[in-house]
């Protein structure tokens, strides 16, 4: 089997695992499922969790899509002509409790043909998982970014600590001096060079894909029961403004879908239920709330 | 009195002549002032109106910026140096009640200068109003281009039809297929040029700036006291995820101002309040919510 059949059978699957656990897990919601073809060719499954006993809006969408490179990307590889395949799961979840984070996962596979049904020209894998919390709590963290570390490491001790740099470094509010969230990894072209081949990077991505919900579940159970009111809610919501001015001002994948004729709503479905815009607020020095702010403007290791 | 310095004068007046009136209309918030200084040069006076009695969130700025061109700019203008002063009055009212339509407008002048201190190498002015309904009644929206209507005829036949039809074309969410709003009129880079010299462009400018009140206070009087619910309310929420997006996506000025360093809580005023993004709601066919939708993907004359 090719890498492009064996990592698509593996997000199909992926999907199902992580959507079963998300649903046992929530207790009360199930996942809607949006099947969609994509006119240029390929086409996807979207499942959409809303109004959960945990999660307050969530996706976790397949897509495998192929066909001619739009003008954009063409302008972006720098080629004149070009076919490609894409494939990738992407998840987010935004729970209703602010005491429990925000995740976001992606992890994709990309081949570049010069012909149409030739072979690759050029392949690579890409992919990442994040965290952003509203209150800080710094098991969490520690843990999110040691269950990634033992997968990277497992396969090279050089890539836990690159690509958790690399995540601070891309989920970042320019305007604001802020990271989106407490990091996590992100990595992206990560093609055949040295001794690493792209089979190593497929075990790699599929390894961190399988890693998502040990990643994750344990901080929901940790703060599922931990209490929050309107103050905490209000800067939740504020937070997730936050979330928003990211993922539509800075964040290549989201512009790249929306520029290329990606499906609106499955791309937007990573933006948070319900959000604020209140003018210049500013958390009491000393605060919890001023606390996470210190850590987005000085980003940690964490592990 | 040069242009700039008479612009700039009647950017200040506006600012507290709108103030004073939408105050008054609101009936219980006043504005807070937040004067701000610019590292590379000027400054700016922004006024802010929040949970009032018409106005959920609200904000007239006024700036008057100079020095050396920020790198972005130089690269737009095809420059490899130059200095600028740059002036306006920006304004986004986004009302509680979603019977009364959200209002943006702006008016700005910018010079351009080959050296510190020089003689203006270029200048022109740009602006325009235009209204987001998130229920429709088309009085408003005819009352409201009929006004802009007036003041551009009154300096030239031309201009209206040429505005109101940028509008359309400026407001659009091209990944929704969508205007943001209703239109009204926009217009940029007017420079001295054939029979139109700049004072021309800057009575014209001030004339539409200064007919702004009696554009949108009658709309606020008209639908003061419309009756709206849950429903009405949600979809408002709803209508302002795609103003947001507008905004952070596609709107040239937020992201010229966010990318040259601008004051970042004076820029993102412009969002409104409180807003939500639930997955691919469809309002009923000949509702009233589908009703407005058809107007945005097929834009109006309206006069």
């Amino acid at each position: 089997m090719s890498i492009k059949e064996s990592f698509t059978n593996w997000i199909y699957d992926a999907q199902n695992r992580i959507c079963t656990s998300l649903e046992s897990i929530d207790g009360s919601a199930g996942f809607q499922e949006d099947l969609w073809k994509r006119e240029g060719g390929g086409g996807g499954r979207s499942r959409i969790i809303e109004k959960g006993g945990v999660f307050e809006k969530g996706g976790v969408n397949a897509s495998a899509v192929h066909g001619e490179l739009p003008g954009l990307i063409r302008k972006r590889f720098e080629v004149d002509e070009g076919w490609f395949h894409a494939c990738g799961l992407s998840l987010v979840l935004h729970p209703e409790s602010p005491m429990i984070p925000t995740v976001h996962a992606n992890f994709r596979y990309f081949e570049l043909y010069n012909e149409e049904g030739g072979e690759a020209v050029d392949a690579w894998f890409g992919g990442g998982a994040d965290l952003t919390p509203y209150y800080l709590f710094e098991k969490d963290v520690r843990h999110f970014h040691r269950t990634f570390k033992t997968v990277c490491d497992h396969h090279h001790p050089d890539l836990f600590p690159r690509f958790k740099k690399a995540c601070d470094h891309y989920f970042y509010n320019v305007h604001r001096g802020e990271t989106r969230g407490v990091g996590g990894i992100f990595f992206d072209y990560l093609r055949s060079k040295n001794e690493q081949n792209l089979s190593f990077w497929h075990e790699l991505t599929t390894a961190c894909g399988d890693a998502f919900l040990s990643a994750y579940l344990p901080i929901v159970e940790w703060r599922e029961e931990e209490p929050w009111g309107d103050q905490e809610r209000y800067f939740q919501e504020l937070r997730r403004g936050r979330y928003v001015e990211f993922n539509l001002i800075h964040d290549r994948g989201t512009l790249f879908g929306l520029n290329t004729g990606g499906r609106v709503e499955s791309i937007l479905m990573s933006l948070p239920p319900r959000v604020r815009w209140d003018y210049n607020v500013q958390p009491d020095p000393g605060s919890r709330e001023a606390n996470l702010l210190e850590v987005l403007r000085k980003p940690e290791d964490w592990v």
